[in-house]
């Protein structure tokens, strides 16, 4: 069985996160998406309520769970035979971190692969900081994110 | 009546943010130098003295206004009808956070066009940080920032 | 009146290079959409076929014209008065050739100005030569070119 | 059964190429090396010459095939259920002109999938143009095709 | 005689800038390895610290030098009779920021030069980031840093 | 003695090319500019004539040599005790093809060195293509190469 591991820290998920995962889930056995902490800023959503968040969203999807990261990403794929790291690449987005993060990964253990998926072309431009910028102003995320995403970010306005 | 706006957060102006003022200024009926928070970093100068300098600076320019941005870029944009956004590219700088706040704006709104003018190459590899480090070390500045920045600059390392 | 100039070989015209026309016919007074020799490669279309299909698609644009490069096009934009070069940036494209050849026309005469707008991000990976690499393999191509140009290269092809 | 295919020219085979079949072929069900004309350039090997030296090298690989492409690539891989594109990226290559290419497949049939892998930092300078290069001038190709392609390669050398 | 200056905040030495002082010392008459405050980010060593490391792994090295930087990196270099600041690029790393620098020191001086050497491919993916990142969680990293750095990291991991 | 290898095809030199010697020429005791044939490109002046050229506008810098590259760069260089290969990187050039060569003349023989030296800015957008670009429409090319160049390409555009 073909397992893929799709790493981030989705704070929060977006449609470009949720097009790749449904592409993912299509190639591979099971697809573990992996929340990871996103260190050097201060997080719109805790860990958990991340991890929430994603399995509503792909309540659906079958061979998909969804976990969180603590240690190195290397040595969490290293407990499955084979597994592969699943990253996307926006046409915008910087290639040259993702392709680092890939040639260590592989140097630190050479069973870790990572394949690497295109965003489609109508997500090339949301991420989740553009998401938190709209936020601060008020501005439309319904395009942007899952209903329960937005739902969950509107409650967090609402409350502040 | 054609309307364009040149965002940006100018801490402080440079010769290279100038020379696209007239540039654009040339191309535009009317051009609005409008400054916004830089968010992240703790600014050399306040948003209003930021704009005094900028009025200044371009007080010969007789179709260049500035304003304060408070909010987001294609909410300001969207009061004009079809008013560009226009945007300075180094042949060193950052396309791609630039395109994708391009691509963005659109999706936002898709009169929100963004127009982009290539800096001169003698201000290929000027920018607000490069005059910020120079400054912290007391180098010479007078080459990279109009004459009126380089004096606030020098009355705020005088009084510290 | 501002006039812009949208230079291009045009072999054949793309849904993309339509896009840049209307949203750049939005902006300028006049456009003037310029087609040039592609001096490396056997073309698809004469630039007379090619000015003739431009000329159709974009009949209901009453701010456009067309006319054909034969010399330097710095030359060419240099007979108005601080017309304006429009070209195409596909977040996947060559930018680096664009932008010295922006650098070069502007040294060659300071007045020649070049603004890039972002290609749609539907259109961002349509080209002419993609036009053509579909069309040696009898792809549809009806998604990527404008009616006009699809019975043109239907026509080509069928008389083959 | 995922089936993979791995589209190339291969006008030679070299290491690099070598090191993506193995890995591909460790996650997918099945390989297919596929050779297409590559158009613009003389070739060093015919089509049927680069097959039979793929064929050799990879007889020991038990799930990977070879095949010839003749016709647009998302065509022959839509015959499969969901198969996807694999393309070896090097850190030097060029990234745009794949991603354009992979985002081209996916409009032109939604479920042509390209997956990207890194090529391994040895073979980040190898490539089929640079054997060329060195077999133009005698020089030493051992390190950077597979041997039965180094005497394919010397054989052509000394029938000149 | 011919001087080099390579400038780093070198937070730790890695295995990549080794291979890059070794090669330089090759190159020049005498390389001086500058090491520079980095503003941004809470240092895992200091200043002294990562001189004392520096000089010991570089011990062997006869005309390798170890230095501290307190001031602009122009000035340094200045006070030498055309001495040459050399950098190493990774394949993958920032060019953008390296490039602008260049053009900056010459700007300032401009006969302060600076020569790039590319990393090995072997070094390419490794940075002190990613050295630091695999030290939070403990990993191994005797692959990507001096014996002398590692047995330093060591003690610092033991005494948290 | 340090000597440098500054290889090039040179059709014609342009004050990119010769700024790019000027300060090789400072660093190094001794620069061969060596001139290679442009295999893909039908030249403008002869082997020859770029090396009588070449030696003609370097007439008065001493340390400097012409010669002409027949076989593989690689072991032209390895002739010599640690030579180094000078590259010009222009902030608008094809960087990841010179890294590609870098990186494979070092594995070819680890002790083929490639310095890469950023070209002036002023230089940014001077290429030998643009230089042919403009002479092909009678442009004015007397900014962009040596007066011993233009003479010759006004001879041969005079003869024609």
């Amino acid at each position: 069985m073909k397992v893929a591991v799709y790493p981030g820290s989705f704070d929060p998920l977006t449609n470009g996160h949720f097009d790749i995962i449904k592409r993912a889930a299509k190639i591979f056995d099971k697809l573990i998406v992996l929340v990871s902490v996103n260190s050097c800023k201060s997080p719109m959503f805790s860990l958990q309520e991340r991890c929430a968040m994603i399995k509503e969203v792909t309540a659906t999807c079958q061979n998909v769970q969804v976990d969180i990261l603590d240690g190195l990403l290397a040595d969490y794929v290293s407990r499955f035979d084979h597994a592969v790291i699943v990253k996307g690449l926006r046409a915008l987005s910087d290639f040259e971190a993702e392709f680092q993060m890939a040639l260590m990964n592989r140097d630190y253990d050479e069973n870790v692969e990572t394949m690497f998926l295109m965003t489609g072309v109508n997500y090339a431009f949301i991420s989740s900081s553009i998401v938190k910028e709209l936020d601060r102003y008020h501005g439309d995320i319904s395009k942007y994110v899952p209903d329960v995403v937005q739902q969950e970010i509107l409650k967090k306005r609402g409350s502040k």
